[in-house]
C-alpha cells in the first residue's frame, strides 16, 4: 500500500492541480513525434481536448480517500489510462456507423477532423496504449498492475462499454423498460467508473469488502451520471450535438424530467452511503461528487 | 521458468494437436452466451474461422524450444490472446473505410456478415479480451503477465499494427522504395510475431540475449512472411480477395517475383541462424518455419 502523506484537501485548487497533472502526463504519454503523423495527432486531439476528466479524477480522489498519496506516479499512470480508454470510446461512438455525431467537447468530432479510418486506428492505439500503461505503471507491484489490466479489460469488453454501445445502437430507438435503460446505462457508464475505483483500491491494497462497496458506489454514481447526461441533452451547452437523444427511449422520455431528477437524487444518496463506508481516510470523492452534481443540476434550474 | 517434460516432437501430429488445443481454448474463451448477441457472434466468427494459427503456434513452439512445456495452460492463454489480436486486426483491416475487402479465409468478411458497427465493436472487445487474458493467464507469475501485456501493447499500438495499417493505407498506392515497403511489412507482421516470441521468452524466463536474438528472428520471419503473402496475392487460392494488391507498390511489383523469392530465402536463412542461436532446447520452431515456407513456395511452382 502506498502511504498517504497529506490528508487535508482544499477542494477547488486541489482539483485544478490534479487536472493539470493529468493533462501534463497525457501530453507526455502522447508526444508529437512527427507533424505528418495523422494517427498520433488524432490520438492527441481525442484525449487532450478540454474534458471534465471525471473518471481519472475519481480514481485519484478515491485512492486518496483509501489512504494513498494522490501524487504517486503509478496512480497518475492508472488515471491517464482510464482517460485514454474513455477518449477512445467517445471517438468510436461518434463515427458515422455508430452515433454519427458532429460535435464533441464543443469541437468537430475526431472523424470529421481526421477521417474515419484514422479515427478507428487512433482509438485502437489509445486502447492498446492504455493497457500497456497500466501494465507498466510506475512504482506499483506487478500483481497490482496485472489485476488492474484485468479490471480494465472487463470494463471495456463484451460485458462493458462494447455491450453498452451495442445495446444503445440496437435498442435505443425501440421502446424499452426503465430496467433495460438502467442496464444499458450501467454498461455504458458504471463499468468504467468501477474499473477506475477498483484500480484505486488495488493500488491502496483495499480489502474485498471495501472493493465491494466501491462497486455499489460505482453503480449508483454511473446511473446518476447517465441521468444527468439525459437531462442535459436538451440543453445546447454540453458541447455535444443538441437533441442527440431525440426519438431515443431515455428515462427522461419515459418518466419525465422531474421524476428523473428524483431518481438521480436517490442514486446520489445511495452512492454517498457506499463511498462513505468504503473510504476511511478522507472524503474528497464524495465532496467532488456532490459539488459536481449540484453545479450541474443548478444549471438546469 | 516452466520446465519442459518432453523434448521429442512428431512435427505433423504435434501441430494438429496444438491447433486443436488452440481452437478448443478459443471456443471456451468466446462462449455463445446468447444467440441474439451479434457482437459475440462476430467475435467468434472472426476468431474461430479456420486459420493457419501461425502466430500462436510460433509462441507455443518457441516456448517449447526455450525449455517450457507447450501444454502449460498459461502459455495456451498467451497464444489465444495473440490469435484474438490478430483476428481483431484482420476484421478492422477489411472494413470499407480501410481495405474494403470482400473475402477472408474463404468466407465473406465479418462486416459483410454482421455490419460495420458490430465488426468494430467486436474487434474492440477482442483486443480488450486479449489484454485481460494475458494479465490473468493461468499459473504464470504476475511479473511475467504484466510484462507480456506491455509487449503486446507495443505490438498493437502506434509503433506496431496500427502504424503498419496506416502506412499501408496512406502510402500503399504511391511509389515507395524497397526500404519503405520493408518498414511497413515490419510493422504489419514482424511486430506481432515478435510479441508472440517475447511472451514465450517471458514464460521461459529467457535471458535478454536470447530475447534479442528472438527479436532478430521475428524481423526476418516477418519480412519473409510478408514477401510470401505478396507472392501469393496473384494466386486465387488464398481465401482472400485475389489481386487485392493490384496497383499497390509491393516488392513484387518493384523487383519482380524471382528477386522477391531470392530475398525471401535470404531472410529465411538469417531467421534460421537467429532462432538456432536463441533456442537450446529444441528445433520445433525452425522445423515449422521451413516446412511451412517450403510447402507454400512449392505451390507457386
Amino acid at each position: 500500500m502506498i502511504v498517504n502523506a497529506e490528508k487535508s484537501v482544499n477542494p477547488e485548487s486541489d482539483l485544478l492541480a490534479l487536472r493539470e497533472a493529468l493533462h501534463q502526463r497525457l501530453d507526455q504519454l502522447l508526444p508529437v513525434v512527427d507533424e505528418q503523423d495523422r494517427v498520433s495527432a488524432a490520438m492527441r486531439a481525442g484525449t487532450l481536448a478540454p474534458g471534465r476528466r471525471i473518471r481519472p479524477l475519481l480514481l485519484l480522489l478515491a485512492a486518496h480517500d483509501l489512504g494513498c498519496d494522490r501524487h504517486h506516479p503509478g496512480l497518475l499512470d492508472f488515471a491517464c489510462a482510464i482517460e485514454m480508454i474513455h477518449a477512445a470510446s467517445l471517438m468510436l461512438d461518434d463515427i458515422p456507423c455508430m452515433d454519427n455525431a458532429l460535435l464533441r467537447r464543443g469541437r468537430p468530432t475526431i472523424h470529421r477532423q481526421f477521417g474515419q479510418h484514422v479515427t478507428i486506428l487512433a482509438a485502437v492505439a489509445l486502447l492498446s496504449n492504455a493497457f500497456g500503461l497500466v501494465a507498466s505503471a510506475r512504482d506499483l507491484p506487478t500483481g497490482c498492475r496485472a489485476q488492474a489490466v484485468a479490471e480494465l479489460s472487463g470494463a471495456v469488453g463484451l460485458q462493458g462499454l462494447v455491450q453498452g454501445q451495442f445495446q444503445d445502437l440496437s435498442e435505443g430507438h425501440a421502446p424499452r423498460s426503465s430496467e433495460d435503460i438502467a442496464r444499458t446505462n450501467d454498461l455504458k457508464t458504471s463499468m468504467l467508473f468501477d474499473a477506475a475505483l477498483q484500480m484505486a483500491a488495488l493500488a491502496a491494497g483495499a480489502s474485498p469488502e471495501v472493493r465491494q462497496k466501491l462497486r455499489c458506489f460505482a453503480q449508483d454514481l454511473g446511473q446518476a451520471f447517465q441521468l444527468l447526461d439525459d437531462l442535459a441533452d436538451s440543453h445546447a451547452s454540453t458541447g455535444k450535438d443538441a437533441n442527440q437523444d431525440e426519438g431515443k427511449s431515455t428515462l427522461v422520455a419515459l418518466l419525465g424530467a422531474e421524476a428523473v431528477q428524483q431518481r438521480l437524487r436517490s442514486h446520489l444518496h445511495s452512492a454517498d452511503q457506499h463511498v462513505t463506508l468504503a473510504c476511511r481516510h478522507g472524503a474528497a470523492t464524495r465532496h467532488f461528487m456532490h459539488s459536481w452534481f449540484e453545479s450541474q443540476l443548478a444549471a438546469f434550474g
